[in-house]
């Protein structure tokens, strides 16, 4: 007999928009022992991507060589949940989500408990035990990728309001800017998310001088534009991409400065894939930082970056219980 | 012997920038037995403010007649106190108050424990317990005075974060705004606080046509002025007034609005002196809301208004321990 002690190890699953990821993951320790990674079958809708996703953990799984060891499936959703957390809201890259109870077709699959939770939610409890934000006893997560969202941490737990809280992607810091994908004008994600900076690289490549490392990066294709090359062309000194990640970050640092009036962290960390570059994010955030944070915040908290490499959410969700 | 349990009084003061009170409270009910109420002598400072302060509790003390069964002080400061709460950090109001030790010294006079919170806490608390948050899980309490603050009830307890949360007085709004009094610009109180409804009143005035409901309502006086005056002249279909509260109150509202988002609350109670023109308030912050929330936020929480008369402060106060 396995005493119970044994089975210190999750399934963890990562719905991302994009990419799926299926991994096996020591619980105490945050070592991943298997990674499977999958591209996100969009257009072929939610059942697609779930089959997908489901192979992709049983292979997970086999590969471990710890199918005994493993006590529980924790899943990543990239979008909304219900609040008690068995099924999915709305994906707003997939089509068929709506209502659809994940953990108990993930449970039945498996043969064990399934747990769910919000990607942004999932990747603050990951960067909360094994990363940048260990031993905070009031931390925010903000995650800037394709979408900007964020998890809160307060008083030694994870907040989730009546179900829908750290939306901090939606809350308006400029107000009549650019149209934002909830439909309305000047949301931190209209702003600075990967979306929100690629939408601006092709508007500028429409006006963008015949030699600029913008337009070099791309070929003159506004197809090959994302905010990587718009970041990228920042650093070859590319006017209209300072421009853009200007405007971009300083809305990303009114939404830091309020933040940090409302809840009075002692951590807020960065993480997602716009905050990899973090030379450039600095550039621009620290002194607009300086502007915006009341005088009373300064000092008070420490801004850090994530420290788990792209795999929070994925531990995160191996954390959910 | 009196039985321990028959001591349910506080001794509850409220330092106000411009009002002191006193009042015994019953805190099974919520029922005042004694109210004795002050101006602040600001001017002659944090000292002076104090011995007025002690000399009305001592006088509430008296005339209730309950002093044996009095277990606490519970102190409510009109501005941000020490993370162990013993000690005042600032007042915007009175001079010299930083650094004084409040709960000793009240603790010392009266010879019973004393307990302090600053304003926006102790009326979220006040109005949680006795007012109309009562039974909520998440609430947010928003109060609009002289000042802009909130005190924020999450998972059934009031949450302070290191100390300073709750600033939802200085969040920014509207970038480029108006100069806020914290040295920054659009924050939510340097838009629709009392003092900026006054500012905005006196520039107007200046501007104001030879009648108007504005100008008569001051008799042409600016130091007459005051958020009650833009107010009332709005009520009387003044167009300046109505422009004032229109740009204050869609502040207000987009304030609101990101946090919602934020916390995703059940429950949000606007108090304070502003708020108690519910008439005026609700015209423009109505369909403001409907422009700026979320729209998954829409339906999600009750907007209410404060049920405690202006009593929610020293009320929550005698509730802290």
């Amino acid at each position: 007999m396995i005493p119970h002690t044994s089975k210190k190890h999750a399934l963890a699953l990562d719905f991302g928009g994009t990419k799926l990821a299926a991994g096996v993951v020591n619980i105490e320790t945050g070592e991943i022992s298997a990674l499977v990674r999958k591209s996100t079958p969009a257009e072929q809708g939610a059942q697609a991507t779930l089959q997908t996703m489901l192979a992709a953990g049983q292979e997970a799984v086999k590969r471990s060589g710890l199918e005994s060891q493993i006590l529980r499936v924790g899943v990543s959703f990239g979008g909304p949940v219900s609040k008690d957390r068995t099924t999915v809201l709305h994906s707003h890259h997939v089509a068929d989500w709506d209502g659809i109870r994940l953990t108990d077709q993930i449970s039945q699959v498996f043969g064990i408990p399934a747990y769910m939770d919000n990607d942004a939610n999932a990747a603050a409890l990951g960067e909360w035990h094994f990363g940048a934000g260990k031993g905070a006893e009031n931390m925010v997560y903000i995650q800037v990728s394709t979408g900007v969202g964020a998890g809160l941490i307060l008083n030694g737990q994870l907040f989730r309001g009546s179900a829908l809280a750290g939306e901090f992607g939606h809350i308006i810091v400029q107000p009549g800017g650019p149209r934002c994908a909830c439909g309305r004008f000047g949301c931190v994600e209209s702003l600075c998310s990967g979306w929100a900076l690629a939408r601006d690289g092709k508007a500028a490549l429409r006006e963008a001088p015949l030699h600029s490392p913008l337009r070099e990066l791309c070929a003159g294709d506004l197809d090959q534009i994302s905010a990587k090359t718009v970041i990228e062309a920042c650093r070859r000194g590319d006017a209209q991409a300072e421009a853009i990640l200007q405007r971009a970050f300083t809305g990303l640092a009114i939404g830091i400065a309020n933040v940090v009036s409302l809840f009075d962290p002692d951590t807020l960390v960065l993480g997602g894939g716009v905050t990899r570059a973090q030379d450039v994010l600095l550039r621009f955030l620290e002194p607009a930082l300086q502007e915006y944070l009341h005088p009373l915040s300064k000092g008070r908290f420490v801004l850090k970056f994530s420290e788990l490499n792209g795999m929070e959410t994925l531990l995160g969700a191996a954390l959910l219980a």
